[in-house]
């Protein structure tokens, strides 16, 4: 076991890394992309906080919609260039209100809706 | 329904879409990175071809190793930039030979190792 310390993770060009949240019961809910200030306001609060690249700011998981992601583990993979999430979700975690944003699949080569909207979530 | 087109994927400005891979148990294996040809390949051959971004070549999951990965779903997210294979693992994933490359947890400050590596796996 030694220190974690996050300059040793292997941000991108952009100062970025990959985050995917799954919850512990193996679902996974998303992937965003997290810099060093957003893992750091993660790991103190145990809010889960990415970096919005299309706003070009912190962006706390639910802050608009109250569908936050509470940490409850970080992994970090072997090439420590992309981070796992082990979080419990409040809410559905995609802004379709689905309960994840991974809700299409491909079936013989055509796309298959594979959940509905949730109604009144959180 | 409507039929997948790779064109209609969010690439980034490299050409490339982030793939986690999971077993249908839910374990997640590794994250790694496609091309649309890498896609189109996996989805002709039912085998998980990535594109290695250090050789900058299609690079069939387990071609030296033999830990192959099978596709058994495709899914995509909600921003069209993100996709979920879910797959059949032979052999561990992991290029040190453990179950998954998220094995290491950062638990009270510190980073803890997860699993061991298998011994003659596939």
């Amino acid at each position: 076991m030694s220190a974690f310390d996050i300059d040793s993770l292997a941000f991108d060009g952009r100062g970025l890394i990959p985050a995917i949240a799954q919850t512990s019961a193996g679902d996974v809910l998303m992937m965003a992309w997290m810099n060093a200030e957003s893992l750091a306001r993660t790991l103190e609060t145990g809010e889960v906080t990415y970096w919005s690249r299309s706003r070009g700011e912190l962006w706390r998981k639910g802050a608009t919609s109250g569908h936050v992601q509470r940490l409850i583990e970080l992994r970090i993979d072997c090439d420590r260039d992309c981070l796992l999430l082990i979080v419990q979700q409040t809410g559905p975690p995609c802004h379709t209100n689905r309960p994840s944003c991974f809700f299409t699949a491909v079936r013989d080569g055509r796309e298959v809706t594979l959940s509905d909207p949730v109604d009144g979530a959180a």
